[in-house]
């Protein structure tokens, strides 16, 4: 199998994590979305969303989405669990994974596409009110993040989860979505500074 | 456990539906959401983001996001299987799950949030442009769509899934949207009779 990478952006950052969560060593095929390779023949054959990633199985079967990537890794690779175990855990992650990536991760993208200049041909209509609005949004949910967090270590429980990873791209993205983390979140800053310090983050 | 229901909104019709398909019945407390009662104590105490449906358990442990209450009860009764089987077709119906609230059911209420009038307090600030290229994302995701269920019955394979559901509750949530299916989409419309056909579809 081969995975097509998109480097820094924070969908295929997320798999990538979530690969060196489960020690899992996958060939990756360098795409350079800077120049629009995910827009050309290949990658359109594949996804015709023209998205990353994309995983190619040998007998040529492809997944997209990057949590339906990790979730295949999962059923493979049970350990360490990182979409919970049993009906209720599943659950529980399923839940907090949607929650971040609908409050915050997709708000921080909203941020970035419809404000920054550099995404002017990729996001058509760029409309800055509506980023704006998900800066809104966006320290919006960090601030209910920051009261959940105060009562557990990880954003869906006691242990470090897919919700986790897509928190931890979510607010590294804010930095080029020109967003601040707020100093007053403690518990969001606490939890930020032990996922950015695994190993994996740096995948 | 109780579902807190939202009647006709589309989040609580995709859990009414799945739960149909499942042949599995639970306790509904109805929610006014036209009098804005998600919004008052009892659902934010259970869910502070104030969305429908929530499962509250007897324990009184809460799973709130349609598609997590859905994996809940996928793992308390696995049969007829609707998020797949095994890692593959896990995946694939994930990837599908995802292209489809991303690109068809999530664009459709954009649309509507930000034209209907009767939104105008439910998203501040309600951006008409970003309803309209709403509007625009949702057909261009339809004609997609359109391709891929030439080959196949339904929208993740052979077999009918929770892709099927987030696309049916989508495609009847246009009429309020004002988007207007392409008469020329002849696979998604002989998708759609089927699928609107089932005895779930009247949850």
């Amino acid at each position: 199998m081969k995975l097509y990478d998109g480097g820094r952006a924070p969908n295929p950052r997320r798999v990538r994590i979530f690969l060196a969560e489960k020690g899992v060593s996958v060939p990756l095929v360098p795409v350079d979305m800077g120049n629009l390779e995910h827009r050309g023949e290949t990658i359109t054959r594949l996804n015709p969303l023209q998205r990353l990633p994309v995983l190619e199985l040998d007998d040529g079967t492809v997944i997209a989405e990057s949590v339906a990537i990790c979730r295949y890794f999962e059923a493979l690779h049970p350990e360490p669990a990182l979409f919970g175990r049993g009906a209720l855990s599943t659950a529980c992650v399923e839940m907090w994974q949607r929650r971040v990536e609908f409050g915050l991760f997709m708000a921080v993208a909203a941020a970035f596409r419809h404000l920054h200049p550099a995404m002017k041909t990729w996001e058509v209509p760029q409309i800055p009110e509506w980023g704006e609005a998900n800066k809104v949004k966006a320290l919006e949910f960090l601030a209910f993040l920051d009261r959940e967090l105060a009562g557990r270590p990880f954003i869906a429980g006691d242990h470090f989860t897919i919700a986790d990873i897509t928190g931890l791209v979510a607010v590294q993205f804010m930095k080029p979505a020109h967003i601040e983390l707020p100093q007053d979140l403690d518990h969001v800053r606490r939890w930020y500074d032990e996922v950015a310090a695994r190993p994996s983050a740096s995948a």
